[in-house]
């Protein structure tokens, strides 16, 4: 955790003496009375935050807000909806990387269970794009949806951003060369036992262009986090 | 698993019917006699493994060898070594990546009973390297060596490299800008904490660059794939 994620604005905070923040703060980050540490609100600025006091009523922060807030990458991607160990991953990496929207689809190869996690039926799904975030040390967190099919989500498509799928056996070329000239991006990415016959029409409908990270097989959280990175290299950005 | 890997070529192999690999190629690839899987030995060929018979006995393989081995990425991987968690997943991605040398340094910001893991004191590591290649469907497993230091590690370095030291704090450039003109790559991650102002000293004393990805940071896995996904986009591979 590189930084700390609260919800509602306020000039200073009060963490109680066991919060797992504070915890954090005193055990990981080795931090006492006069350090500091950046702190955030969700979607919106970062801060500094001063340590003021630390003791059995709990640990003081107060916060030199920062004016901006940062944008986020403006990126979707499209996964097929995982196991939820990989999903757990994608969550967490996509808010890493600050992608604005994480949509998640049924394909014909998942399985229909995944989506019965307690993953998704409570708030651990934001806990883990929160993790994300402050790993990142930012603040803002991807927009979630859920389709019941590869076609449903791709109605839903931002036209203005060049549209990629990532695919091992019929990409026509590698993904570098495909993403020179784009300054927004939409990134769909298989499930784990990859795109059906029937998915890959669709995307190609809908005039997605396959690319390929070489031969070797990714995970899915690999292969989303090796895609932005070649997308951001290529511009410059990493 | 995309590939099963095995340590002495045959033409055809038996597994016992409850090994974990028959009961993987049974219950999560869900293949059966006259099926075809991937098989490989370690930093040898691959082949396509045909199901001959699957009962009581066991499930045996009979395999078409390829005639060539796939040469690993001419890359090293220098790394703080990191909590065992996070070290399970830096070797499994160097192997799926393709790493050919991978190698682990005390860092000054690390703690030493990292060392002391059963990750290290078992064969534990091995098997996530062999993870890691069988998820990228190949046979080539890192080489891993473990040094006292940083220098010590600089010590050993093949100067053929193009030298680059991941840095959020003081990079100069973002990685993309670095790596046009290097066929084989040198590329060194600090620990979870971070690079010491000594071991940046030392960096640069070896001539490395310091690189950004951006201001977000990264965990040392991700990091490590971002890394390499810049590179092999900016070649072209990716």
């Amino acid at each position: 955790m590189n930084l700390i994620l609260f919800d509602h604005p306020q000039p200073s905070y009060r963490l109680a003496h066991d919060d797992p923040r504070a915890r954090h703060i005193r055990d990981v980050l080795h931090m006492g009375v006069g350090d500091e540490l950046f702190v955030g609100l969700i979607n919106g600025p970062r801060g500094k935050a001063a340590i003021l006091a630390d003791n059995a009523q709990g640990l003081w922060l107060e916060v030199d807000w920062e004016k901006d807030t940062e944008p986020m990458l403006d990126v979707c991607v499209i996964a097929g909806l995982p196991r939820p160990q990989t999903a757990r991953d994608l969550l967490r990496e996509a808010a890493t990387f600050g992608v604005k929207e994480l949509w998640f689809f049924k394909s014909e190869k998942g399985e229909s269970s995944y989506a019965q996690s307690s993953l998704w039926t409570t708030d651990e799904w934001q806990k883990r794009l929160r993790h994300g975030a402050e790993q990142a040390c930012c603040t803002g967190l991807p927009q979630l949806r859920h389709f019941e099919n590869l076609s449903e989500a791709l109605k839903e498509l931002d036209e203005r951003r060049h549209k990629i799928a990532l695919d091992v056996y019929e990409a026509t070329a590698p993904l570098s060369t495909l993403v020179k000239d784009a300054p927004a991006l939409t990134l769909a990415l298989g499930s784990e036992r990859g795109w059906s016959p029937a998915e890959r029409d669709t995307l190609r409908e809908h005039a997605f262009a396959l690319a390929h990270l070489s031969h070797r097989v990714l995970r899915a959280e690999t292969a989303m986090a090796a895609g932005l990175s070649v997308w951001l290299g290529v511009r410059g950005v990493f």
